[in-house]
């Protein structure tokens, strides 16, 4: 990580845990995508064997968690805070796609750290604990059962932060050696002929078969070397007649 | 949903899984994205009550699923398997980002049903298990520790499936009532004339404080309601003096 990655900014807070299992498996996704800051706020249990059993190989994030007493505490040091909720509420700012919020968390953390916040697994941010946060998010659901398990939500949310801050981006395919025309054209005469000698195809009345081989082939996008193993074969074949 | 939503025509499929709470806690995070379908090859222990308690109000889609004894087996009746894979194999095809690849499998359930495979907890999807699917994704990971928990990259592969489907759009902002030009206007001037009487503004040299309030009011996109309500607090502090 560069210093100026903006993931190690990014804190996962989470309000009035109940089940200590579940703050080790938000450890857990956090790590998985490149975060590491983990605030509790009032956890029911911790530190808890749970949590270590349910963090597997991020030990270190549950280790450096910061136990605090209070949502004000967590977000004291702050400039951005957005607390995660399932569903708008009447007094509350607008609820806003995390998938479109995440950018802006990201931006943010160029003029100070931010906080992500989620609340209790049963009743999740309360109205207070919601208005101390700057933004509201969602991850969208199912409206029959939108009921995702808070480590989920945290994997979810942390899984578009790293996608947001493009963090690990994909080994393209290795350069592949692909078919020319001529070595297509080549194939297809191959074909053609063991075809022809095969009495499976009659010169004479050809029909479409070489239509549906040619687009065949077109789907295959042939590299080299299945090239050379497909005239190995065909030519292994015209021997045996 | 409807009769031709591509979600229920989409299989999760888990092949070997060690631990019961996982195929649970996958259950959930199905049902949370639309999902139901899910398929067990060789589970090393189903049913059991540690998956029960981690499907939550998931235990419509535990008890529909299929227990099957290979994975040909779950993946006979699928136009398309889609195998997730923390990586690339050497003899593979090559890993694709699975939110580039989500489209694909939407797109493919207008042909036939769909299959999502996860390998066990520890190893993964096995070369041969791999080799019986058609195409191979990833979820962009830590490269330091891109160790998802099974249920936690069943949650984002639904996630994104269901994003890809645009399945549960977020309601847009319920209509605002937004301060116009005038209104704004009408509060800076009342501003004004109260910090002049209040002596915190000299008329003779106001300094850069109505560029400063202009630029805070220009971020606030006050609302109708607020206007009045800012109206009525300056009103009030006009007259205690």
């Amino acid at each position: 990580m560069k210093p100026d990655d903006p993931l190690p900014r990014i804190a996962v807070v989470l309000a009035r845990t109940s089940h200590p299992g579940n703050i080790g498996a938000a450890a857990r996704a956090m790590k998985t995508m490149g975060l590491s800051d983990l605030v509790l706020v009032e956890p029911r249990h911790f530190p808890h064997a749970d949590a270590v059993a349910m963090a597997a190989g991020a030990a270190d994030v549950l280790d450096r968690a910061r136990v605090v007493p209070t949502l004000a505490a967590a977000l004291a040091d702050r400039v951005l805070a957005i607390g995660f909720s399932a569903r708008g509420r009447d007094l509350s700012h607008p609820v806003r796609d995390w998938r479109a919020l995440a950018p802006e968390a990201i931006a943010g953390t160029a003029e100070g750290p931010v906080a992500l916040v989620f609340g209790n697994e049963t009743s999740g941010l309360s109205n207070e604990e919601l208005l101390a946060c700057q933004r509201h998010a969602t991850i969208p659901a199912n409206p029959a059962y939108p009921s995702l398990n808070l480590a989920a939500a945290v994997q979810v949310a942390c899984y578009e932060l790293a996608q947001a801050a493009a963090a690990f981006p994909v080994a393209g395919r290795p350069p592949r050696s692909r078919a020319t025309g001529a070595d297509l054209e080549a194939l297809h005469a191959r074909l053609q002929s063991l075809l022809v000698a095969n009495g499976f195809l009659d010169p004479a009345e050809p029909g479409r078969l070489d239509e549906r081989m040619r687009r065949l082939a077109a789907r295959l996008d042939l590299e080299t070397e299945e090239v050379a193993i497909l005239h190995g074969m065909l030519e292994s074949l015209a021997r045996r007649k």
